[in-house]
């Protein structure tokens, strides 16, 4: 079968789904939302570009920008960021300032809250303009000259960022944070209010299933094995307390954001990006797990 | 034996131990103390008043002060204080962090960090001018006017404060604290930057073994039934994660701070207070527990 | 106001309480009891004994049990006692196995029940015939003949001890039990199975609150520092994680168990018992905390 | 370069790497093993078998192991065996225990120990005679009719399985062990006495890389589908808290044990067994990590 009657499918499917789960709803901005936004875009290797429904339209990437900061945080100082933060899975969404707390304020793994305040922290003592120079460097792997940060996404989450507040001072105390906290905090509530559409995302996301290197351009960003190794990283860590659940259920790395979007790689093969604002208990997209989960099952192809 | 020669033993015993504990060092104007001090002072109520060595000292009573405080809130807002802060023992050093996050932002008790700032975010919420006005009672009930904060000490705790940033950002993001995060913590370093000397604070505890009135006015701070609660918390949650311990060896309801100080009361009896700067692994006075144990054993008064 | 009209308020106030609460039922045994149930039998040193209500009957005094087998292990071994467990309040109830784990098998305290296994692992490996001298111990300490183990609750609590099978093989595994585990388990049903009256109860205690002598003997069974370092246990740690709660309403040494009997003494002046099956949350007698409560309140008799 | 060339680099810079590690000792028989020997094999679906080292002498596969009986369990009753265990990382050696606590009884997933045992609930619930019945399963995907388990091996475990005993008996209290707890673990330490060799190891692992068929039968054991999932857990699941560095460094699903032995896959590609008894802090074979690690890199196949 053709990946445009699949797509067509999936859409059919999901659209049949019973509307459960909320839009995230802890800043106010993101609780404006349409629940029943639904988007997806494929970007296949060899077989050209698919998608549906509200797929080009922009929304709150949310922790899906982690990725991009990790990314960057590599092709500047390479393996010392895993001086910085561990890759092991949290196992659990409540923990971190437990793990931090026993761990002598080293995190987890970069796709969670403290592991990315500690990437924050290594762009905004290494980069010159942090927010800037991270803005251009997520246009350039996109192609796309006009991806913004929303500024009001980005004040919401500095007014009700007292949690993250928390992470960074604990980090602080244990020597793991070398920047100003205020600084750090404001870039990174920044990074977590980029706007791409799934379209965007899937182009962006091509990176890490082409080896490191931009489709279009081919210019690289990150080794092969700096590739492989990220990957790794998404597939464990890249869905919070429910990585097990979405290796187990989809079999591609990926990245969720409590935006409702989810970014997912098969490496050599394809990119995948969806978006749908409802989110399970654990914080992930429900609609956008299940269309993976059936884009992977219909296809075939899985990294399993 | 009279009182004035128990103390004397107790002296020449406390004296001869071998020199161990370290100096509390995680802001510098704390490392600096000459770790050698010692002194104590015992008021009793019938039978007058007894010292030796340093204690007319001035030093740092740091989370003693969590006593005065608590005493404050309670004499603003009454039991509404137990709406904010339990009373159970922590049992932990270091989970006052994972406590939080399992119980919504309600610390364990009032004599923690977590517990002790949510009762200064009550100071501050209630008071005009919150460190004027904390400075003022706590002079009344010692009857001392020129009691004073340490402004180098109390500017170092919030260099240094990072994991009281933690704490009450955590707090902040469950709804269990009201004012600005930065007046409660420039208010909770200043209160642990009190300085009083052992004479001066075994005259302020006497208000807890004296009914919670002052001895030398008779002016209540608190009524009979707020000081025996006060009194059971100081017992199960006045010494860390050491208040088992404490209670077993010394038998009274009591509070230590880092700073090397110890006070102590018998209801209805008598008030002690004890300073010797090298701290044990949990963070108490290690030759300031032996003087209290030595205490109620060679006088036999102990609240079991 | 005599002892005798305040038991009388007492009685009335607690029983124009709002019946609510649960009888425990994690065995069948202990479900069947009759959930109004209520007594209370009062030990006055000078004044004599008062009592109302069910006092005479004997119920299921479970862990109430475990400060006997403690007094008996301290009568056996002295202060190689406090070499297997600790004591310290274990401030959660559901952690006795996570603490067991961080600290090496070695538990908080000998009143939760972790540590009453090392206590009775104690006894079994130091008496002859761990049972029989075991209950005779009790017997000479409550100066009755009769008392009994109930041997159905003892099965019944054996064929659902999963639980306590799992703390006691987790303490084997770190080397903190030495006999054999079905002896142990055994013993320790055993302890739990016995029954007692509040009138009993309260008699038994005399002795805690009479510095370590049978009250009307005087026989010796614990010196007076024993008993001091006993009642500052019960204090800490006697009602699961609610120590601080009951100290801070009650504010005096005590133990709870899940059958609704508490037990709790006044040094030098009395000792008190009391039976009401309905449990709160935290597995304490809900109208047995509000009785003791009522006492210390209306005689003004608290340690504190 | 071809397969042999890249084992025999493998081997010589294995044998060069310093040797350090420790023999697990916490049974005896497992402690006097050669903490020299080393080993590997791998095989591939196109271009045959390669080999080194102590590749055809057999060893105790211990948690290897628990990837058959997952096997078996999916197996016999399906999908049914997600409702008992869940399938995401446990992120902790020692929390096996605390999770279980917090989480009712149903563990993690079901490569660690409680899950493990669940697994062997389910089978010794399901089998007729569950040991012979299991050995001839697991010689049946091996294609070798003389696999044993070693008693000697299987008796000191069931000598030293105390913490296994808490594990299975806390569970049992939760209701998630539905057969004898003795017999559960006497099945239990017989599966991880199995003792196989690279060899044989690998190939009986080619039923994961052949999506569930046996490779030289084409018998299906499990579905795609299953196998997909299965080979999901192994990758997120299959070294205990070290699955994230596993996944990182080699990218492969794959499953250690104490013994030692290390088995992977590349779905559709190959199969690998190595065997060094030294072990990292976190219990998995150091050299056997490193070997794999340059297999992947020098051949450039992993599943990123």
């Amino acid at each position: 079968m053709d990946y445009q009657s699949i797509l067509r499918e999936i859409e059919s499917e999901v659209r049949d789904e019973p509307k459960w789960g909320k839009v995230a709803s802890y800043i106010p901005e993101l609780g404006n939302i349409d629940p029943n936004k639904l988007g997806m875009h494929l970007c296949c290797f060899e077989k050209g570009q698919y998608a549906f429904g509200d797929s080009e339209e922009r929304f709150s990437i949310q922790s899906i920008s982690k990725v991009f900061s990790l990314t960057m945080a590599i092709n500047l100082i390479g393996t010392e960021v895993w001086q910085r933060v561990d890759v092991e899975p949290s196992g659990d969404p409540f923990n971190s300032l437990v793990l931090l707390e026993n761990e002598n304020g080293i995190p987890r793994n970069p796709l969670i809250n403290s592991g990315a305040l500690v990437i924050a922290d290594i762009l905004v003592s290494n980069l010159e303009d942090p927010k800037k120079d991270f803005l251009n460097f997520v246009r350039k792997i996109a192609g796309r000259d006009d991806i913004q940060y929303n500024e009001k996404v980005a004040q919401s989450e500095k007014e009700w960022g007292f949690r993250n507040a928390a992470l960074i001072n604990l980090m602080k105390s244990f020597g793991n944070i070398h920047a100003d906290i205020e600084e750090v905090l404001d870039f990174y509530f920044h990074q977590c209010a980029l706007e791409l559409s799934c379209s965007e995302l899937a182009n962006t996301f091509l990176l890490y299933a082409n080896h490191g290197k931009i489709f279009d351009t081919g210019e690289e960003i990150l080794t092969t094995s700096q590739t492989k190794r990220l990957n790794a990283v998404m597939l464990t860590c890249g869905f919070y307390d429910e990585a097990g659940e979405f290796s187990f259920r989809v079999g591609l790395p990926g990245k969720s954001g409590v935006g409702g979007g989810i970014a997912a790689i098969y490496p050599g093969n394809f990119s995948v990006a969806v978006w749908s604002p409802r989110l399970n208990k654990k914080g992930n997209s429900a609609l956008g797990m299940l269309a993976l989960e059936l884009l992977t099952t219909k296809t075939g192809l899985s990294i399993f």
